[in-house]
């Protein structure tokens, strides 16, 4: 099954599009669990797997974490259901011998389903995550932050560079393997990449904290069939509650979500 | 002193604008060494480290170690003599509250003097790696693959993406601590890059395997003072043998390489 299906699937199973991001920073953990990331994304992961379709690791936060890093990614991962979607988020792109690298870390030993991608290297440096059609890569477009006007929103022949990212990753789509990240932030921008992609997966962070709009992100983010889009709340749903309270706070947090979801998606206009 | 100064100063005193890139993969390196990477760099500096300004490690082919990869970065970053700029390159960028974690982990963390950014993000993506002005980073602008041309040379305004970047890098530079990274294999455009450049650092992979040309990379990549271009080669000096001779071996290919660079800048004409 092609990551497109295996997505699609997940979805339609979980009944939910919503992602967790397990961003942690272990100076905002509650103070009980004395730092133990471990412990806090288990936690998280058993009040919150019934309520995602995926959950995403953002890499920055565990290579932070200095020599225990690479063993909580690990742990983190063995918690996850195998049913559940799970995305490292480390941006890598590199040239092609390079890129076979962080394919056999990422793919290979630590076992994510997809990873995101950056495309600023071009086609030969995303091939090498491409070659196995059940994992998923999310090439960046356009992202959640400030940042991303600076080249992401820059115009070639009347189109904004992200737009083009758009278009090529549709054509080397071959396998049914690659989405893009489209960032919550940018409401009017995604109907547009989802005009142009009308049946790729989209990873929509920025819900919450960043301040992107559920709603929206759901209406304009899914496919006709009302699916594909990846719906990423991190820091809102992490740290609902920094008391012993954070893992059902947390649940809280997620099952508003994944409702608030659910009505956007059961809301007939588009 | 900032980075730019930093980096001036150690090519004025080592004569040398060489690069290593210690981008091992264990199944390359000679058998007798049974796949321990930490000795095979061990090895390789102390054979090297009078002939060069900087060493860069890919992340990529320590993260692809698994467990060992943390602990092989770091033991191999203590074998290098502090007078010389090491160069973590993984090509990071993210979110700004997520660029700090790759702030901790390789300038805090690890100590790298500099580190390589993908700058598809935009500033805000960027500027927690500038904070410090003696750290140094270099943004992707027209890297050495085939898929460079993918994006970066897309026409904005009739210049070139990564000329866009160039320019922007310039204007952010407030801290004297951001270079460009332009690959050997487009001597051209490197040309055009240092003229809109001209005190800024430039890294230069792609000599050797890439099939980059020295002479056309110093004469085009340095100022007019003749330095800040860091010439980067990694498996035509690692692999130069797999026999027990491999540290001579990649010694006397550092050198040579070392002396043609030397000549090139010797060169008058530009």
């Amino acid at each position: 099954m092609n990551f497109t299906e295996r997505l699609r699937s997940v979805q339609r199973r979980t009944k939910s599009l919503l992602c967790i991001g397990l961003d942690v920073d272990p100076r905002l953990i509650p103070s009980h669990l004395r730092g133990s990331v471990i412990e806090f994304n288990r936690r998280i992961i058993e009040a919150t797997h019934d309520l995602v379709c995926s959950y995403k690791l953002n890499l920055a936060f565990y290579e932070a974490l200095g020599s225990k890093g690479g063993d909580t990614l690990a742990k983190t991962l063995e918690f996850i259901p195998s049913s559940i979607i799970t995305i490292g988020d480390g941006k890598r792109g590199d040239i092609g011998n390079t890129s076979e690298q962080y394919v056999k870390a990422l793919f290979d030993d630590f076992g994510f389903d997809a990873v995101t991608v950056n495309p600023y290297m071009g086609h030969d440096s995303i091939e090498p995550f491409l070659r196995k059609p059940e994992r998923g890569v999310f090439l960046l477009a356009l992202t959640s932050n400030q940042g991303s006007k600076d080249f992401q929103r820059m115009k070639i022949a009347n189109r904004p560079l992200y737009e083009h990212v758009a278009l090529k990753a549709k054509r080397w789509n071959v396998k049914q393997n690659i989405g893009l990240v489209v960032g919550a932030t940018h409401p009017r921008e995604l109907k547009r990449v989802r005009a142009l992609v009308p049946a790729m997966p989209i990873l929509i962070p920025g819900i919450g904290k960043q301040g992107g709009d559920v709603w929206r992100s759901v209406q304009y983010g899914c496919t006709r069939e009302g699916d594909l889009a990846v719906i990423t709340a991190s820091r809102s749903i992490l740290y609902a509650s920094r008391g012993k309270d954070f893992a059902q706070k947390a649940r809280r947090e997620g099952l508003k979500m994944k409702m608030e979801i659910q009505r956007a998606r059961e809301l007939p206009s588009k």
